[in-house]
């Protein structure tokens, strides 16, 4: 078998607050099969995280992942399929999740990060990147860990509607709790209560904004705040955290687009009145303990207990355009791009 | 008995920015004998404590407690010992703490936050209000639930020389941590290793301020932060946080003073990255265990791996100066006012 073009997404420009499509750049690459120690991947579907954007930054490099280079393919997590191989490890049909590139072809030689899966047959192969993939298992171990749910208890969710949101939520419902999310639009309430399942959901851009939702849909306060905003929300919502409250980390989506750096929480003192815990944490850092927490969110897929919400797009050369829609709030749960057949 | 003259502090004035000492006002009123079911503290020692500046502050009712009252005498700690007794569950001689008033004697009913001591002969009466009270309990529990400390652990403590920390650092070194203090003068720097007994200090006033410092005495970063300050100082702190770093809040003073909001830490997405915690907590949380931990800590006293390490001023007249004089960084260790014979 040969290999055609193969095509990719280049980092153009680096974004200045949110991207815009034109800091991505679609090109075609000749490319070459697999040498001795390596394999070929043809990527099936590309996930889009919000979380990548800090590593757009020029020097964005923390000790956990290095800045993204300028014209070079935009790092991202990608689901793809063993194709051809001469490395002993990974055989053709094998399925593999990696942190590599915006791409349709990949070679690899096993160095980058990367995890074979087991495809469950019931279930679509993208489950993997958004319920089933570190998104979803952000959700499983942060309210499982940290956010530690008791049932009857409030637990709010910031940005409910996205990928790792609209699976916290569910989450949070199967282990008892009145769930409220949080989110930018009516509309997007709606699907909230309607496909998500929450018990409320706020509008924080409706008159009162984020304040008066709260006075309303939390008017106990909250138990439980699993938040991938980081400032001026989480700054709001400390303000109404009962005792003992849990603050759990899981992104800082308000610090990823600025080029300013974004004040903490004005309500720091709020933390000790209310002798509450905030604390962040790295998925990663449970991959040991995935085989378990994936039996068991997959046997809930398959009871119906939850739901794989996806918002899907078709062909490599939508990547940029969809990565920017979801800084506009534009996408419903798991943002991924499906890779259409090439070559 | 007769009861004469009662010295009292008055709040004159509610302090704008760090009080001063025209915020005070010492005055002299009549005292009547305690009737049915109250009893007549004189007091022995005021305990001059940061955190009671918030609520001083117009409308700082939290919850926790109400603000005080212009012209009322000032809240505080006090400790007092029972003079005059026609209530049947105090008894004459007994030594009382209790959040009442900076005055000489004080009636009570038994209605106010108080909790009947049992002063160890061997230990001043004193220690019951610093090493051995809430402050010097708030670092015992702050470190042993929150901090953790393990050995060989960097342990920062921030206002090291002030009244919790300068017990906070003694714990986490009997913990087993290397300590590194905090304070604001090259003087106190001494002092905190020559008396506290730190591993190194930092004066954050000196020539590259706080960051130069912890790059210097903390080259591996911070393990457990213990806090009492917030801001800007918690902010530099977390670019220095180590995996798994714990912050414990036990105060902060950066917003005691403050008319305006002090924004969080810039640095929130450091808790993330490296999978930290911040939590806060008041120690009366804790009343339960206070006399397990009482013990243990009476005995390091006595065995003179703890110090009870106090700054004591003499008279009610000068309770005012001292605590403006605290928020000028001025005390070594628990600041106590001890009051002179009277009536």
């Amino acid at each position: 078998m040969t290999v055609g073009t193969n095509r990719r997404v280049l980092l153009a420009a680096r974004p200045q607050g949110a991207p815009r499509e034109s800091d991505f750049q679609c090109v075609a690459a000749e490319m070459r099969p697999p040498d001795d120690g390596e394999f070929l991947l043809r990527n099936r579907y590309i996930s889009l995280d919000a979380g990548f954007r800090q590593w757009m930054n020029e020097g964005a490099g923390d000790g956990y992942l290095e800045a993204m280079q300028l014209g070079e393919p935009v790092m991202g997590l990608v689901l793809g399929q063993v194709e051809q191989s001469k490395h002993p490890d990974y055989a053709v049909g094998d399925w593999l999740m990696c942190r590599s590139r915006w791409e349709e072809w990949s070679l690899a030689d096993g160095s980058d990060y990367m995890s074979k899966l087991e495809v469950d047959p019931e279930l679509s192969p993208s489950c993997y990147l958004g319920v089933l993939g570190p998104t979803g298992l952000t959700g499983y171990f942060g309210l499982r860990d940290i956010g530690k749910v008791q049932p009857g208890e409030t637990v709010l969710i910031s940005t409910a509607a996205g990928a790792v949101g609209s699976v916290a939520a569910q989450i949070a419902k199967l282990r008892g709790g009145r769930v409220v999310g949080m989110t930018s639009t009516d509309e997007k309430c709606r699907w909230l209560v309607d496909s998500v399942g929450v018990d409320a959901a706020i509008n924080y851009r409706a008159e009162g904004g984020l304040e008066a939702g709260l006075v309303e849909q939390c008017p106990d306060g909250v138990d439980v705040f699993f938040d991938n905003v980081g400032g001026a929300t989480l700054d709001t919502v400390m303000a109404h955290l009962r005792e003992r409250a849990r603050v759990v980390l899981s992104g800082a989506l308000s610090t990823y687009n600025s080029s300013e750096p974004v004040p903490g929480p004005y309500n720091m003192f709020k933390l000790i009145t209310q002798r509450a815990l905030m604390q962040g944490f790295m998925v990663t850092d449970y991959v040991e303990e995935y085989p378990a927490a994936l039996a068991e969110m997959a046997a809930w897929l398959k009871s119906g207990e939850l739901r794989n919400l996806e918002d899907v797009v078709v062909g490599i050369e939508n990547t940029g355009p969809a990565f920017c829609r979801m800084f506009q709030g534009g996408n419903r749960g798991k943002l991924v791009v499906r890779l259409e057949e090439s070559a």
